[in-house]
């Protein structure tokens, strides 16, 4: 059943990307130049053009699946252009979210160009503009859907996702901060259970659940056993989307990917060291404490070694097999059989994720 | 009329401290170890660290003003309970600004102690941790005010005034940016008009207008034309602080207020610089632009002797005067005649005010 249906998803997922991006200008002047503080001096210009470098410069990938996801749910309906602002509204959330980790991450790059901070010696006033980018959201969401019924559902959905991903980032730091007795970075804090919590907080409630969550809310579909479910299988897919990336940053493609991984380097808490250390013998164990997280190209062979040693690659791939099928049963376990909220919202995610290798 | 209403009062703002600080405890365990999130690991401990080092450890002006506002709109109210939580809100919110402003400002001291990111290594972490207090306050408000037929008001005036106050933060950062052609520090920025939009939008919203309107909504005081009346003559009020506060950085005494004054060595857009570059010749004004912002001592003292020279002293006093009798004039003026709105509720904030020397 599920090919069908992808075919013609192929099809509205391209056609959604141009009107997608109409919408934009509009948005922008009404949230700086024609807002309601566009007397202020300097501001508006200056948020114009924090808005217009941080903003519409990504993959898009979230705005697009809630418009996609609207798409489904309500064909052809008079509110996809509603539907296309609302993608843009979780585009600023992530705007928010990135400017403040490329802040203190002290990232250089961010999508092929200089981090706003670095950019134009904004500098730590930086801070400020991620919070801008947050309150525009807000802003369009007043402008545009203040009389709809849904709309306190809307700005409810959008702050309990602002506080799980802000935990999300507080356990990541904290997790990298844990150090041992000797002040060594600690890898006993990588468990499973860890990793778990901060892939489904950091990332999974803001790009996966929330696009689809709010299709929901404007297709005034809200029985609450559906929507549980729901959230299950978006925070199942979110998960299976991490691990990907986690793998892809060893073992992907740099022609393919576009980019050298540097989770190794960084000492992350990626789905391959948990594994790894799950099932390293105490040699290999007490070599990854060596070596990862060490800056050397000779430190990160090494973990790439016990990586393959240990079978890392075919693990990952029944990994991904079996989740794969997991996901698909929990689609098709949903109530109402498919008629309350057609499978087909989560199956174009799902076609997105499975074997990509970008 | 004024001062047997702020005899009365005086007593009320004493009382309101204990029971305000009664119910911190409650809110703190809410949020953290028994809040919907208290399993994620680490973050509710952190979190509750962040929050008792930085939400009560300030004078609560706000959250009292809160408090007490809603004593003088609804005296011995069953409700002046959830005054005092919303009164923590209103701390969270300016919490959540100050730990972001300083960091932006490399703060490393704030209210007589080490600022909470330069604490424990937080490093700029703690710019997560300024995102996490802000969605505190919208917790608060769900825990507590969910059922109120007000709640969507309090969110809707804590959403805009966090953008005017960041719109503030930024108007603030981006004219200290200013520079002239040949790169130095552009005093010309700093005129009358630029001064008041940054105290306006980055002051005077949340530490004036936001207290006395949520207890407004509480209240269920919604007339429109007294509403937008209270909001100038508070705006008004956060006006007439601040030129306050310029005044004794630079001529209260230090044992009084108890700091040294900063703003000429920082370079502030200062009431006192904006009237002295008004007001000076030629002259003057060159060596202004010399040694304002400059961080020595011959530098600072060459500015205050041009302050003094310019009589500033006697133009605050006058100027303090007539702003007081102006709001005293607007006080009166509210629709009603005072049965509307208590002007109790303004001659509180008011009389703090006047003739201050801390
Ligand atoms: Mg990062
Ligand atoms: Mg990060
Ligand atoms: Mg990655
Ligand atoms: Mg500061
Ligand atoms: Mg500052
Ligand atoms: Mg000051």
């Amino acid at each position: 059943a599920m090919s069908t249906y992808v075919e013609s998803i192929k099809v509205t997922s391209k056609d959604d990307s141009r009107p997608f991006m109409a919408v934009f200008p509009d948005l922008v002047r009404e949230l700086t130049v024609e807002g309601a503080e566009k007397d202020i001096p300097l501001v508006p210009k200056h948020l114009m053009k924090c808005i217009q470098y941080t903003v519409p410069t990504g993959k898009r990938n979230r705005g697009l699946a809630l418009a996609t996801s609207y798409q489904i749910l309500k064909p052809n309906d008079k509110d996809q252009e509603l539907a296309y602002i609302l993608g843009w509204c979780v585009e600023f959330l992530q705007a928010f979210f990135l400017v403040a980790d490329d802040i203190m991450d002290g990232s250089e790059t961010r999508r092929g160009k200089t981090t706003w901070y670095k950019h134009e010696n904004v500098g730590l006033a930086a801070f400020n503009d991620s919070i801008l980018l947050e309150t525009c959201l807000y802003t369009i969401l007043e402008n545009h859907f203040k009389d709809k019924p849904y709309y306190h559902d809307l700005v409810q959905e959008f702050r309990t996702v602002t506080r799980y991903t802000a935990m999300g980032q507080s356990l990541d730091l904290l997790t990298s901060l844990e150090k041992t007795p000797e002040g060594k970075k600690n890898l006993d804090a990588f468990d499973m259970s860890r990793y778990s919590s901060i892939v489904r907080m950091k990332t999974s409630y803001y790009s996966f659940y929330l696009p689809v969550v709010l299709a929901m809310k404007m297709a005034r579909i809200d029985n609450p056993e559906l929507c549980r479910q729901a959230k299950t299988i978006l925070l199942e897919m979110g998960h299976f989307f991490q691990v990907q990336d986690d793998y892809l940053d060893v073992f992907g493609d740099p022609k393919v990917t576009g980019k050298v991984g540097t989770d190794i380097v960084d000492g992350k808490c990626s789905w391959l060291i948990v594994v790894a250390l799950q099932r390293a013998n105490p040699a290999q164990r007490q070599a990854l404490k060596e070596c990862y997280g060490v800056d050397d190209d000779s430190s990160v062979e090494k973990v790439k070694a016990i990586y393959n040693d240990l079978k890392l690659p075919k693990i990952y791939k029944t990994f991904e097999e079996s989740s794969f099928e997991d996901i698909q049963t929990h689609i098709n376990q949903l109530p109402g059989g498919g008629q309350m909220l057609p499978p087909l919202v989560f199956e174009v995610f799902l076609k997105k994720l499975y074997k990509r290798h970008v």
